[in-house]
């Protein structure tokens, strides 16, 4: 009678109703049954994206999805923008330049966010620049981007704007038509509820005139493949079908919610991590400027391992939270709120974390954490 | 009250005791729990494949299995050898000349398979063709390659080979350490009786020595971060995490009841579908010498319009079957024996076709269809 809670950037919590779904006995892909399922997850994708333009569906994780945006836009000898403040950002440079992207790298401090200006500098200083690869919610650091603000700068450019919203659609907003993003890309199983194999690739069309032009040699990624059978609607290959049969069940959700009251659940639930986390004597490593809703990165206090917190919290108590990547490992805990969380998972998931804490020998006010997350909740 | 019975080759019949893990909890993939999962998919696939080779679990449906192996294997200017009897055998093509490999193309007449002498001659006469990519079940056209004699030719010059085993795999016997097949590749939503959304990858020693030194730009599909963190066992991106826990329960089936009983039972499977086709005037695609147990196509007569078939069979009666693809659009329809099926959905699926005959207005002896295959499985 083990808890079994997932408080990680994804996979995240599948309700069980999605489970059921899930389990449904499998439909034939090439069938008018299964184009209905295809044609209310664009539907249900396009409302959370607020967006006219296609989504494509994918059968991958999200870095397939990623893959998908560099090699049908940029390709050998082409110069790009990346925004390297976590190991998600790190992505996008790794995967222009092994597509022969020159990719212009901005190196932003981790838990900091990207400045727009800087973006305007570099396109300003060269025309010949085709793309810029950012971030929407690094989930690494737990910094979000503000996309509002690049995308008015990219837009008055010939360059096109290509955001990662792998962990942050669904859970922070993004208005791809008004604020004229180019190509969002993310995946099933962070604010969508479900698990990892499908992934979306939506895309205006300055963008699909670069997806005709490029000759970087793809396949299954391929994107022209999915615009031709897009009207249908169809997908080039075999599709993950028990995910996108499920996706339209969670999709419902989103409409039924609301995306105002959807992101204002999520504002709540990451306030009241924030103050838990400090009322335990942490900082946040992300600044109140770019802290993201999504998932929380807690700084752990000089001493306390962060492996074994993580550790503890899930071989022992039953709930999953992620510690941290690269030069931050051992030195965060990331405790996420995206997908199925309500506010009592937050309370058990700082019980929890006290107790482990606690377990480590770390010496706090047992209780406070949780006591300051309820007091959000309740004000 | 509908009959919803799928004899597609693929997707396939999901059993119950799976469709109900498919909707177990998530839990997350960096975790041992997770890779134990990992331990066991990988333990029951190399029983399957007959192998001590390494076996990559890939987030995708077969194309990108088949993507992995090409772009691993061969780059520009490489020769290679790809046969060309149906649908499958002609992506083998599609997929080299898009990483500009230069693959010389064997074609086959649609129905019948490529003879070993003729993969030899080429090999003979040219020492640099570093792969050849063959199909061991030509899923649109019924055939099964001779995959066996197919190795002994390639094993004894410096080129690779690469079968296609998506629709075949778990269905016929490939034994690929006794045979010396250099790699195979599959997926989850044929034999393996569950969704589509993973495929792999399983490799030979001679194969991996070429993904070390192929130079095709990858990422996602990059076999060389599989094999980094195999061992752990891990996957480099977010693998479709609730297929994988499934496959253990399928896997263990195939282990329960044996290669040899199962094959038999899609042999016999094969054998009834086929004396029912006959039994109904009508003549089966593929010759004796390589017709498939996974899949039987039935050729119709004149004037019956397969589509039309089809269509009712799954409108009308609730069994889904596939049709022709490419030149045979209409003239053939597929009756697929894989996967999670017995001789009474056989019956069922030969009851329906003859129903659906009727409708269409084919004359002959109602009942002949399914007398014939109740005949072969009492005999």
């Amino acid at each position: 009678m083990k808890r079994n809670l997932i408080l990680a950037p994804g996979p995240t919590q599948i309700p069980p109703d999605l489970c059921a779904a899930l389990g449904k006995p499998i439909i034939h892909h090439r069938t008018p049954q299964f184009a209905q399922n295809l044609k209310d997850v664009i539907d249900g994708l396009q409302y959370v994206m607020q967006t006219k333009n296609d989504v494509y569906i994918l059968t991958s994780s999200g870095t397939g999805a990623m893959e998908a945006a560099v090699c049908n836009l940029v390709g050998k000898g082409d110069k790009a923008i990346t925004v390297e403040g976590g190991k998600f950002g790190e992505r996008w440079t790794e995967l222009c330049k092994v597509y022969g992207a020159e990719p212009q790298v901005i190196e932003v401090k981790w838990g900091t966010a990207v400045k727009p200006a800087d973006i305007k500098a570099l396109l300003d200083k060269d025309k010949s620049i085709k793309a810029v690869f950012v971030t929407l919610n690094e989930t690494s650091t737990g910094v979000v981007s503000d996309i509002k603000s690049i995308a008015a700068v990219v837009k008055e450019t010939n360059a096109v704007l290509v955001v990662d919203a792998i962990s942050g659609l669904g859970v922070i907003d993004i208005k791809m038509d008004d604020w004229a993003v180019d190509v969002i890309v993310s995946a099933s199983h962070k604010g969508f509820m479900l698990p990892p194999g499908i992934s979306f690739v939506a895309m205006n069309e300055k963008a699909y005139k670069l997806v005709e032009k490029c000759e970087t040699p793809r396949y299954y990624f391929d994107l022209r493949k999915s615009k031709k059978v897009y009207n249908d609607p169809d997908t080039p290959f075999t599709p993950a079908i028990s995910i996108v049969v499920a996706l339209v069940d969670s999709l419902r959700k989103f409409k039924e919610e609301g995306l105002d009251k959807l992101f204002a659940r999520y504002a709540k639930l990451a306030e009241a991590t924030r103050a838990a986390a400090k009322a335990l004597g942490m900082t946040i490593l992300a600044g109140d400027d770019c802290v993201s809703n999504a998932v929380t990165p807690i700084v752990l206090p000089e001493g306390v391992a962060g492996g074994k917190v993580v550790k503890i919290m899930r071989d022992t108590y039953g709930v999953t939270v992620a510690g941290g990547q690269g030069y931050l490992k051992g030195k965060i805990v990331r405790i996420a709120h995206m997908g199925c969380v309500d506010e009592y998972d937050i309370l058990t998931g700082i019980a929890c974390f006290e107790k482990a804490l606690k377990d480590v020998g770390y010496s706090f006010e047992m209780g406070a954490g949780v006591k300051a997350a309820q007091e959000v909740f309740n004000s």
